[in-house]
C-alpha cells in the first residue's frame, strides 16, 4: 500500500548548509524506506532589493505552479496555516492514502514566501508552529515529521 | 545591556548525530554575540524497558533539579504548554530583560520527557508546535528561535 504513494517535495533555492543538507539526507532515506520521494527545487529569483518581493515571490511562484499537476494534493508550509499533532497529521496521510490519493506533493516557499495564487491552489496549508522558522529548518521538521507519519501509521518504534 | 542576561539551556543526554551538532553549534555561535550563554547536558538515565519510564524520569529529574536555582526564570518546553509566535517570544524575552530577570534557564527533557514536578516548578511551559519533535531538533528550533528573538529585539537583519 505504502509502496505506491508518490510524495514530492518542492522546495525553493538548493540548501547550502552541510548541517541541513545532512539532516534532510537522513530523514529522506528513512521516508524512502515507506514511499517513492522525490524532491524539486525550484530556482531562487534574484532580488535587489526587499521592493522586489512580490515580484521574486511572483516569479518562483510560475516556476512552482509549472511543476505540480493538478492530480496532486498539494500540501503548503504557511504560518497561518493549520496545526495538526504528529498523530492526527499521521491520521490525515493515512486517509489520504486508504482513499487512493497517490500524489502528495509538499510545497515551502522560498526567504520571502508563496504566492496569494499558490496558497489559494493548495489543497491545504499547513503550519509547522506559530514561530516563524527559516525555511531550511521548516524544511527538516517537515521531512521528519512526514518520516514519523509513516512509523506512526505503520505502527513501528520510532528510530532515534 | 543584552550582555549581561545568562541563558542557560539544560538538556538531556548528548547530541549523538553530526548534523544537529553543527546545526547547534551554528546557533550557539550567534547566541553568543548577544548573551551569555551556557550548556548543561544532564546524564540520561538507562532504561531497559519502557515500564521504568517513571523512573527514568525521575531520575533525570534529580538531576535536573540539581541545576536550577531559584533564582533562574525556568522554561521548559512541552508539547501541551503554550504557543508563540516569533515576535511574541522576542517581547517576552525583552520584557525579562528589561525586568532585570537575566537568569533564563530553558530545559528539553529527554526522549521519555520530563516529571510533573519539573513542569511544575517551571515558570513558563513553552511549545514549538503542536507536533511532536525529537528533542535534538526541538533542541535546534528553540536555539533558532532564541537567536531570532534578539535578531527582533535588535531590530537587526536575521542572518540567512
Amino acid at each position: 500500500m505504502a509502496a505506491s504513494l508518490k510524495i514530492k517535495l518542492i522546495t525553493v533555492g538548493k540548501t547550502k548548509e552541510k548541517h541541513w543538507r545532512l539532516a534532510e539526507d537522513e530523514y529522506v532515506n528513512r521516508i524512502r524506506r515507506y514511499a517513492n520521494f522525490s524532491q524539486v527545487v525550484v530556482k531562487e529569483a534574484s532580488f535587489g532589493s526587499l521592493k522586489n518581493a512580490k515580484l521574486v515571490r511572483k516569479a518562483e511562484g510560475a516556476e512552482i505552479s509549472r511543476k505540480v499537476t493538478s492530480q496532486e494534493f498539494l500540501i503548503a508550509l504557511d504560518l497561518s496555516g493549520r496545526q495538526m499533532p504528529s498523530e492526527i497529521f499521521a491520521e490525515f496521510f493515512h486517509q489520504k492514502m486508504l482513499a487512493g490519493g497517490n500524489h502528495i506533493t509538499f510545497l515551502i516557499g522560498g526567504p520571502l514566501g508563496l504566492t496569494k495564487d499558490l496558497l489559494k491552489q493548495a489543497n491545504l496549508r499547513l503550519a509547522l508552529s506559530e514561530m516563524t522558522l527559516p525555511h531550511e529548518l521548516a524544511k527538516v521538521v517537515l521531512l521528519e515529521q512526514i518520516y514519523r507519519a509513516f512509523t506512526i501509521i505503520n505502527r513501528e518504534k520510532y528510530h532515534k
